[in-house]
């Protein structure tokens, strides 16, 4: 940690400083500038918080020198973390495509997407049976029913069910049907469905949040990690930026910034990362160049009777094309596309 | 509803979109321009979301007219909303302030702020008893305890207590010590939280998320307001942005901008706006001067041993002179600072 | 500057990098901790710049410790600068009201507002005769002629003029006529222009560009300064933020934090920093509140007629009633309207 | 054009809005639903501005329905634009590897970076000889010497040379050696400069501002054509976020998005649209997924001797890597790398 002192600050207010720190077994080190005091502490950070230093008198700034997160950051775990999802493994040599509808809108609904996706190569099923939607008065999915259609699509196509989760209440009970439990962009600062899911044993895939920086994001999937569920797959959706053309700005550049500085695999959500469905797939092939483990693509059968997300869902047809296009693209970078069994 | 046609749309599309509008009871009006077709559609539009509506092939965009929320609205609420809390009011002439710790660290930290803040001028008292934190290292409030010692610090000065609850399961227990349950800033889009909070009968203080835009706040809102409960009081506390000299950017045009739009009161937290002590007290004037209904303001006995918030928590001596400096402030606009009995 | 290693960094990379600055004449002290490694280094930096080092091999991140302007900051100017207008002055104890049109139209118009808004109070007049429009196709202003308005205008008066330049060619001849030269927020890093203006006597009214964080809009201030010409008012306009209810997002906290970091004058803009004309009064409250030097205001006789910025206009029967709200506000703060001679 | 009025508009002011857009030649259609007003015109848009009839009494909100600008939209140009450099196309199905320095520093820096990006693949070489930098204080660059540097090394090379201008007074000056004139992010709505880019016959590059949305883009290279010059490349290179970690957001949404918008051809900045080596590659391979023209990459043969952007610059050698790695890309999507005679 480096403290920098105010240009007006007193030898008594420097003293205070470095006794604070000497206090907490940390091994000071001051730098005296001409127009700066600099203070270097070593030692073990989670002891004293930056903030702590930065309340003191006299003190400019504090800056941080190490990541925030340890379980997630590479320092401490270099190698990529693989996790496997029913027969299939996301983060090694295999890209996982995840498609399916936004919602579970009927039994009828789904069965017919997840069989279509399935043949056009999916290798995992997506769908919501618990919708967060912006307004009270927009459909807020099937509960309890959804995971049963849910469960139903997988005995029927073999595909793992992908599922979303709001409550940390409800927790034990979507975990009874998903093979991965989402945590959407909304929730992923509500740290107490972040614990809950922790104390699973399923993978989770832990979106983006709108505003969220890589840091911030790297630490919500700490605190899944620390409850002692090690299997984290993050999923880039896009963030909210000015830009209004498209519905969010897509960080792709946070897949490589991700693969850097975490063991953890990364996904890319391209649907509504745009917001528009002739964006699809440039973004789809974009994300696997830039290094993704897996997509997620919103299918429908019928997008334009779609309860949720329609602008931006493809149809079986155009999903089937995306899959083809992305083949040579896999195989370019010496990957291959998950085989379910 | 306004739908624009692609330019290069077919009659056979756009007698598909009117007939669909038709269907759920629109009546319709189609203009053909040279350049475009603009289909009006006039009807309950709870009854077709726009998003449906933009996924039919040859829609270009649509445009919704009216604001997706209905109780939260001025429209059909024109006049000001006014909520009791303990004796006082919010959302009326009086202004109330808000102050308190960040967080409840212990019996005396809690009871010597609570009573320097009464004595100072606060009419309520805020403490968080349980804390969201974007690290799962850093301090998570004292729980059950710290709402002991809340309840303790009410009877001892006859401050109303505004704490934050952060999971649906807790609401009851929460809202058995608090006169105004909060909902922080990440959970703002939390919506089985925020239908829980509506399903009691207290007031509900409810902060605008990191990156909602206004509409999505007063979403948030009529979440709670459409499960019965209508005492909702927004608390602007700086949205993020580009700049990183403050920890947030506070956004005072929310005020008007929220008192033309809804009924609803608004109070400004100028401490997590900033993130600055020298900020706090400029912009609890500003906040004022700018229409705000209250503050909310972080205040700690020893800021530099404070647990979380220390560098824009005030010292109580601080936050008298802020509050003997906007007295002649609420007196030019013609409001008082609110009394307690 | 902080220099810190990578956790892999190898002696010679570190041996490499406390080289490099010896030989730029800083002193250095490296320290090892479990982690990291970490050197400091003391000396002239604008003889090293920190991306100059954080190209070489081994280092994760070097962190600057001194701001980067020096004659806009306060470490060695810490006295506000006054700027003389035309007998008034801005950044002392008088706060000065900016008003008229966005652009100059007509001799007609310019006349009209400049004898309404003197007589509500208006201590200069604003008004573009060359207009940055985003628009080809949009009134780019009356050029030469505008200028001529501009003086006659002044004559009839006695307000002195504000009236923005944007091509670097054009200083001279706009600096005939301006007493105050302005330079929009889309030139703010238009460097070219920002020394010409530098090379001139006039004072420089500098908007802040729409993303630009405090510390450019500084560095901006200090292209100017660094020319010689030390008389630069910095204008906050809003920035371009997430949120689409307003034009921009009136960032009144940069106030403090300005004239926390510099001792150079700073007015707010509510017209452009809203867009709408229901708020601009209170934000313009709020901006004096926050404790800026002035205000500009966009006025116009018919704002439905305006070539440009309609929406934001207010009639001078709305300014003079902002006038006389601000009057209680300008005297609580121990502070008085600039006076005309 | 939609004009929606507010709830409590009265029958003189729709009137009023009405006798306004049929005087000035529009078709006016006016649907009354229950709880607004909307009116619908259809006519020759740039007669008449959004914003004057946003500014009319009564009017809640103007929509604006087609866009705004015309040569440089797909509407009336349907077909890709191709833009011949030197023997090359920009545009069409060649991609072109645009590599070189941030500025030119010395003949030898530049010619030995020239030489080494011809033998790795490289089709145009970059150099600033004017450099736009946020301080005064740094290096701006050889000016009219480090153009005679870039003549020489197109001369050795047979590189076209691509290189920016800052000033409108500067641009015939430069355009005798550039084959391609850019115009960087901090001008993109310097008019003046946009205008003088224009009157040219060279090629334009027009980057994208840092804070600009696709539509003020377009508009910019609207400024360009509408003087006449139909030669506008679009360089998407990184949009300003809250993220920190990376230098700036890469949009490439904005590639299949402008594609889809403009008939223009789009090349990206991967080095500093990360602002770190370690993610150009990536991001290289990214841009072209997502259907960009070509790339455009910051190299330099020491980068951390160079006297700007150093720790986003890669050796030749990374930089041949690059080449290499992109190849099969480029051929899977059925293009080829440009060729030089």
């Amino acid at each position: 940690m480096i403290i920098v002192m105010e240009p007006g600050a007193s030898p008594a207010q420097q003293q205070s400083v470095v006794a604070r720190l000497e206090r907490e077994g940390f091994k000071v080190h001051l730098s005296r500038g001409v127009e700066r005091t600099i203070i270097g502490a070593i030692g073990d950070k989670t002891r004293l918080r930056a903030e702590t230093l930065a309340a003191l008198p006299g003190v400019e700034k504090v800056v941080p020198i190490l990541q925030p997160y340890k379980l997630a950051g590479r320092d401490f775990h270099p190698e990529d973390t693989v996790i496997p999802v029913g027969g299939l493994t996301v983060g090694g040599p295999q890209v996982q495509i995840i498609a399916g509808p936004c919602a579970v809108e009927s039994r009828e609904q789904l069965l017919e997407v997840a069989v279509a996706v399935r043949e056009a190569g999916a290798t995992m099923l997506r769908g919501g049976a618990y919708k967060p939607r912006s307004s009270p008065y927009s459909f807020q999915g099937l509960a309890a029913r959804g995971l049963e259609f849910l469960a139903e699509a997988r005995a029927t196509t073999g595909l793992p069910v992908v599922t979303e989760v709001m409550d940390p209440a409800l927790v034990p009970e979507v975990a009874t049907v998903a093979d991965v439990l989402q945590i959407g962009s909304r929730n992923m600062q509500n740290f107490t469905l972040l614990q809950a899911a922790g104390r699973t044993s399923k993978p989770i895939l832990l979106k983006r949040g709108l505003s969220a920086t890589i840091e911030e994001w790297l630490l919500a999937a700490e605190y899944i990690l620390s409850e002692g569920n090690s299997q984290v797959v993050l999923c880039e959706r896009g963030i909210r930026t000015f830009e209004t053309y498209t519905r969010n700005t897509l960080d792709l550049g946070a897949v490589p910034a991700v693969k850097h500085l975490s063991h953890l695999p990364v996904v890319v959500d391209p649907s509504h990362g745009t917001g528009r469905k002739f964006m699809v797939a440039p973004m789809a092939r974009a994300a696997l160049a830039a290094g993704a483990d897996g997509l997620m693509i919103e299918v429908h059968p019928n997008p334009q009777e779609a309860l949720s997300d329609g602008p931006q869902s493809l149809t079986p047809e155009q999903f089937s094309c995306l899959v083809k296009e992305i083949q040579p693209l896999i195989a370019a970078s010496g990957r291959e596309l998950g085989r379910l069994a």
